[in-house]
Parts: structure tokens; C-alpha cells; sequence
């Protein structure tokens, strides 16, 4: 006996250290308790006098059990925990790693998510409140999307140069989501799609999961992709899709010019190669006019256009969209057989704040805090890196590519910024063979500058010095 | 250039008839539109008188062009499209048919989607606004969940019988998207996966988009799926996953016993086949006690946990979530590899819910809604269709599943019905051998009882009674 309602105690604690019951909350009752456990009631009240005396449980007249923390004299143990040596770590575990990093309050230079201040909170809950108020508009199902959220996408592009109907629209969950569903659209698990290269690693992730091979086509940091090179692979390979980011890709930040946007939309049409584009950072240009997607050049529907409001509106709506062109078919089916609709509130949401213009007030503003933080950090890199380090010079998004010297390891800098608690994206993860760009790192410029920031960077310029020396 | 003006007046008026520019709306400047469509503004100007001779534009002195929708005199045309010879659909067709029809207004009985007066509108209307006020809570990114939600979802879920901890919990956008993200974390395409039978159409459209092939286990409408026969499955063929309703299983509306429970989560531990349930009419049951997931019986882990609010709270939502056990790493990959993470808003909004206790109370009256509902629909069923015509007597949830008698074929009464604005879910989507079910129908009864719906089930009893003609 004395031994279950030990084991009881023990396993009410660790719901209470595991934050399942909280600090000053009431416990169910002995008798549903005494049901869950399928233990008697008596053995409950031993367990809760057994967390009373361990400090985990107060008792109170006639109201029942509530938990109470144990006070803690001692400061905490520290949290850092220090490798000697590099680890190995495949990119895979390494994007989950940098994103839970950053929610543990890293220097947050990884992850290109904007901060906080850079984003149109007041207006997004204002558009929020509309939204919730519009009762069971927010609670039904919306397939293929939230007509109100479609229509001003139509608009939208319609003013960009894409004469899209709503009917052409599929709002999805983030850019990620629409890639993903286009891909998995138009290809089979083992075919072969050509990207970027350097290429952003949730385009990798992507391809990853849907089974698919890359072949990575090299890309110039102001001319962007090459198109020769894509044309050989073309040549060479049964490539069955290619997907881009034409408007300030990350890294690189380059931006296709028109001219080239036709060229590779004609290209890929003769060769009955979809193009999958990822338009997300368009919208972020730093100066001059908005760039055209390469969808605006397409006559026949083979460009399958995806973005999202994650890198501008924010990131935890989690609303994105597609223009399927004539893939529509197949795409809502993906959409639909996956999770069958994107939820209602955030679309509604946002339809509202584009509706009443807030989205390109809002992006007056953010393009220059962006070219702005962008250009502070250049700066700031270029006093602290070592000679020899390479930026890229980004005309819109933000962010930044950093070539070390020589072979110096952006992965030892990496894990060694960790340990000081900063937070970087390593080359390795920008491209499937691991040392490509093994001496490069990108940094996230999305936040406000101030000394914390500051510091880090002046640290990461004296890792970085670091890792340069241990190659000699 | 008589040529070309014309063509941009077609263009902006497929623009209005696509409802990308709305009757009353202003459209945008014509410098803008020279702009977009790459014409001098007199080509805009003559575009624009162009469409105000054919009635689609008004011009307002100093304040531009306004839309304006022809006024109709006659009565629109007829929307049904005749059929006179059955045609064969592909259940990956029929899934979106079914959705798109509901959308289109008929009479719906097919989708198991709850009518809106059954959903808890005016509190989730509540619990919105408040998450709305929270502001930038509700921008952040969610990795693996909002941790207020997991935190809920440890308590009910404890309550349950399954002790797990909010890090054990991986937000998703409702249960579809769980299960696919629970198969993908435990199988290759290819693989062989046990699922009961007839078996939820969502369930067979998961393991077509991750390319999987099924074995259908017999279950009984009363006792569930056949244990001895998914023992001989597991025999004979590499099996790698199950999924499985283990309460109220959609269509049949069984629940299993927990010495079966028990049976089956022993049975797939020690074959090393992880069990994959889905739990999401769990909390529907019509009378007595909540019924336990299986997941209460498992002690290694082997037990992937999926639900959803969609059947309860809304389907607008797009919440749910699951428990990996031991999966967790590879679901965790799954998930942000696919669409990174769940949505912030509707998570925080249905926090505050379950914390108020505004759920449990609103279950109480929907058990027993759900519970009237689908006894009404049984006898309505009994009363309009055909002698010999057999119907399931759920425990739970909201369907029911209809077998006609003999050969009668549940196609051709989905498509007469069709016809006459009558939407129900054909036998033949229930499994991957067309004919299987072929003689059977599944009913939503998730909608309030009036004469709409009356007069439906008379017709669909009329229907049926031809179909049983037909076959002799």
C-alpha cells in the first residue's frame, strides 16, 4: 500500500513539474482523481499528504488541494552545456535545433523571423477583433479559402502585373505548405527538381520530405541563378519541377532581373518544367519599385506562384497562398486530402487589413527598417569580421550571406556562438552537400538594433577570427 | 488599336464578373492600370468608356471609375446538369465534389460536418476577442503549439487516463493532418498500413497522398474492428502502422470495449507495429461515461495519439493535435518540416475555453443533441427507405450508416440525389474496392431537425426504393 500511493505522488509531481498543474491552481477532485488512477480514495489522500509534506500540495478548508511550487534557496544550475569538440549534426536536426534555440531566447541572428517591433501588431489586432466579432463566419469551413481573404489576394496580384481570379487561389498555411503541395503536385517521390544553390533550407526541407532528389544550379549573388547552368541540367537530367525564389532570395538576397525572369519562364515551359516560385520577400524590397514576380510573364500556367504574410504581417498566422496555374486540379486535391482548409480567423483577419489599405502603409515603413537594418549590420560585420570575410549586399529581405576566409568553419563559429547563447544559420545548411559553403553563415537582420545585438555580432567577428586561426 | 483597347476592356471585365473588383468599388487609378497592363493611359481611358457602354463602369467626376453589375431582367439559368447514365467517379474526385457541393448549398448530409447551430459560436466568439487582445501573443510562431493550449490539452487528456506532459503534445492543423503527420513519422511510401473497414474516407485520402498501400480489416458494427483478423494481417504481410477509430468510429459508430482496447494496443506492441488513433468522436459519446482512447493502455509509447476540435468546437478552426510517444522526433521533423506550425490565434482562443470549463458545459448539451439527432434520422431512415434496408445504431458522434437491400446501388442514389440538391456520402468512398460498399450510404445527421431535411430523407428513401427497382 505504502508503496502505490508513493508512486501516485510521484507521478502527481511530475505533472506538477511538468507544468501540467500550475503554481496556486486547484487539483480535480480526490474522487475524480481516485477514478483516473483507478486507486481508492484513500490512497489519493495519502499521495496528496505525501505532496503536502514534499511541499508540492497546500490543503485548504473546504476548497480542496492546490499546488504550491517548492521555494528554491539555491540559484539554478547553470544551462550551458559545453562540447569539447565539434559535433557532427545533420542539417535536418539542425533547423529544429535553431528553431527551439531561438525560442529559448538566443541572440536570435538564425531564424530569418522578424521581431516583434518590426511588425504591424496594433493593426493586426485591430483586423483580429473585426474578425472574431464575425462569429460563425470565423467557424466554418474554408475551402478552397475564405472568399474575402481570396478576393484581395485576386486584387493584389491583378495590381502586380497577375490577372488571377479568386478561383485561382489557395489560401495555405505559410509559404512551406504551398510548396510543398506544389511539389507534391506535380511530381512523384525520386524525381529530380533543380533549385537554387545556395538555397534556402525550408526549400531542402521540403523537397526532404516529399522524397524528391536536387539538383543545385549555382547562383550569382547580384545576377541570380544561372541560367546556363539550368539549361545543362535540363539537358542532362529528367528534372520535373524547378523551384525559385526570384525576388530576393535567401540567402543571397539577389533579385532576378525581368529580362532574365522571362528568359527562365520560357526556358522552363519548352522543357514542360513547372516553375514552382517563392514570391515571399517581393513585397520587401529596399528601394525603386516592387519587383514582378515571374508569374507575371507567364502565358500558360506552368509558374506555380506561392508566398505568405509570415515574413511581413507575421509569422504565427500562419497564412500563405497559391496560384496553382494549370495544376489547380491536383493542388486542391494535395490541399485538401492534407488538412483539408486553412483555418478562417487569420484569413479573415487579413482580409480586413488589406482591405483597408493598413498592408502597404505598413510596407512603406518596413521596407526601410529593413534596408536600414540590413545596411547596420553590414557594417557592423565588416568591422568585426576578419579580412577577408565576403557580404552579400541584399535589395531587399533581410537577410545576410557571410563568406568566412578560406575554409575557415562557419560550423565551429556556429557551435561556438551557441555556447554564448547567439545564434546563427551555418553555410551546411544552405545546400545538400555539407561542405559547400561550409566557411558561410547567414545572419538574420530582422531586429531592433541595440547593444545586445551589437555585441553579438563583435563576438561572432572574434569567433570567426577564431575559427580562421585554427586553420593554420 | 481598336484591337488592342478592346482586349483590355475584356480583360478588366472578367476582372469584375470573377468578382476581383466588386459592384460599387472603385477601381484602381488609370495611371496605375497603364502601368499594369503595359498600355498608354488613352488606351485605359478608351478601355474604360469601352466598358461604360457595356454597363460595367460608371464614371463620378474627380473620383474615378466605379464598378457597376448590369441589372439582369431575366431569371438566371438553371444550375442542375443532368446525368442521364451513372458515371463512374474516382473517390479522389468524389472527396472534393462533396465538399465543394456543400459549399454550393445542398441539403448536407454527406460531409460529417456539424451545422453551425450545434457549435459553441457565441463562447468561441468570446474566447477569440480575448485571444485578439493579446497582440503580439498571437503574432509569434508556435513551435510545437502555443504553450497554453499544450497545456490545457495535458490537463483534459490526464483527466482522460493518459498521463502526458505539454512537451508530449504537437499542435496540428485538426486531426487529418495529425494522422498524416503520424504516418509519414513511422512509414515509407510503399509501406502497408491496417485500417478498419468500411474505414473514414480522410483516413484512406492520408495514405493515398503519403503513397501507402492498405489492408482492410472486417469490423463489426457493434463489436469493432476484427482483432483475429488483423492478427492473421500481421502475419501475413509487413503491416507498419494501424490506424484506427477506437471510439465511435466513423462510419460505423462502434466503440471499442476496453478489454479490446487493451488486446489491440498489447496485440501491435508486441508486433512492433505503432497504433495510430484517432480519437476525435471520443468526446461525443451519447450516454454513460467518456470512453478511453486506447492510448490509456499503453505503456511503450507505440500509441500516436490524434484528435481535433472539428467535430466539437468548428471545423473553421483547423485545430487539433497529437501525442507521438516514442515518435516523437520524427513527428516533430514532420510537422515543421511540412508547414512549420500551427496557427497562434485559434490555439489561444481555445485555451481560454477549455480553461473557463465553457467545453465540458457545452458538451453536455451536444452529447445529447447529437444523440436525438442521429435517433431522428434512424427513424426517419426506417420510415422512408425500402424494406431490407439495415442502419447502424452508433454509441456516439453523428452519422449513420446505411445498408440498402440487396445489390441496390448507394452510387446511383448519391447521384439522383445529386441532382434533386441532395448531398450524401456514397458507400463506395468507405473503401479501396469500389464495390465493397457499394449498397450503402452514409448519412450526416449533425443538423438541425426541420422540413428541409424531412423532406430530404423521404426522398432519399424514394430514390433508394428506385434503386432497388432497377436491379431487377
Amino acid at each position: 500500500m505504502s508503496v502505490l500511493y508513493n508512486h501516485i505522488a510521484d507521478q502527481l509531481q511530475t505533472l506538477i513539474l511538468d507544468g501540467v498543474y500550475r503554481d496556486g491552481e486547484r487539483l480535480p477532485g480526490v474522487r475524480l482523481l481516485s477514478k483516473q488512477f483507478g486507486v481508492s480514495v484513500s490512497t489519493i489522500l495519502q499521495a496528496h499528504q505525501t505532496l503536502e509534506g514534499r511541499g508540492y500540495l497546500q490543503a485548504r478548508e473546504r476548497s480542496g488541494y492546490f499546488v504550491r511550487l517548492p521555494r528554491l534557496d539555491m540559484p539554478e544550475p547553470a544551462m550551458s552545456i559545453s562540447r569539447a569538440e565539434p559535433v557532427a549534426v545533420s542539417a535536418r536536426d539542425m533547423a529544429l535545433e535553431l528553431c527551439l534555440d531561438e525560442l529559448n531566447r538566443m541572440v536570435p541572428l538564425a531564424a530569418a523571423i522578424p521581431h516583434a517591433d518590426f511588425l504591424p501588431v496594433r493593426q493586426i489586432q485591430q483586423a483580429s477583433l473585426w474578425a472574431a466579432r464575425h462569429g460563425f463566419e470565423t467557424l466554418d469551413y474554408a475551402f478552397p479559402g475564405k472568399s474575402a481573404f481570396r478576393r484581395q489576394i485576386a486584387q493584389r496580384m491583378t495590381g502586380l502585373g497577375c490577372m488571377v481570379s479568386p478561383d485561382d487561389i489557395l489560401a495555405t498555411n505559410g509559404a512551406q505548405e504551398a510548396i510543398i503541395l506544389a511539389l507534391r503536385a506535380v511530381t512523384e517521390p525520386g524525381d529530380i527538381v533543380a533549385v537554387e544553390s545556395p538555397s534556402f533550407p525550408g526549400i531542402l526541407q521540403a523537397l526532404d520530405v516529399v522524397g524528391l532528389r536536387v539538383i543545385e544550379i549555382p547562383t550569382h549573388a547580384t545576377d541570380g541563378i544561372s541560367l546556363e547552368g539550368l539549361q545543362l541540367a535540363l539537358e542532362q537530367w529528367p528534372v520535373k519541377a524547378c523551384v525559385m525564389v526570384a525576388n530576393h532570395s535567401n540567402p543571397l538576397g539577389t533579385c532576378l532581373s525581368d529580362e532574365r525572369k522571362v528568359a527562365l519562364v520560357n526556358m522552363l515551359e519548352a522543357a514542360g518544367v513547372p516553375l514552382i516560385e517563392d514570391d515571399i520577400y517581393g513585397d520587401l524590397y529596399h528601394s525603386g519599385e516592387r519587383p514582378r514576380p515571374a508569374k507575371t510573364f507567364d502565358r500558360t500556367g506552368n509558374v506555380i506562384y506561392c508566398s505568405s504574410f509570415s515574413k511581413t504581417i507575421s509569422p504565427g498566422l500562419r497564412l500563405g497562398w497559391m496560384v496553382p496555374g494549370r495544376y489547380r486540379t491536383e493542388a486542391r486535391h494535395q490541399k485538401y486530402f492534407s488538412n483539408l482548409a486553412t483555418a478562417s480567423l487569420p484569413q479573415l483577419a487579413v482580409a480586413r487589413f488589406l482591405e483597408q489599405g493598413g498592408y502597404d502603409r505598413y510596407l512603406r515603413s518596413a521596407r526601410q527598417w529593413y534596408r536600414d537594418a540590413t545596411e547596420r549590420m553590414r557594417i557592423a560585420v565588416g568591422r568585426s569580421f576578419p579580412e577577408g570575410t565576403a557580404v552579400s549586399k541584399p535589395q531587399g529581405g533581410f537577410v545576410l550571406w557571410v563568406q568566412l576566409p578560406g575554409n575557415a568553419s562557419g560550423t565551429r563559429v556556429y557551435q561556438l556562438a551557441r555556447e554564448e547563447g547567439i545564434n546563427v544559420a551555418p553555410g551546411r545548411m544552405f545546400s545538400t552537400t555539407a561542405n559547400k559553403y561550409e566557411n558561410c553563415l547567414r545572419l538574420n537582420c530582422a531586429n531592433p538594433w541595440n547593444e545586445r545585438i551589437e555585441n553579438a555580432i563583435h563576438r561572432l567577428g572574434i569567433l570567426a577570427t577564431q575559427a580562421v586561426a585554427e586553420l593554420s
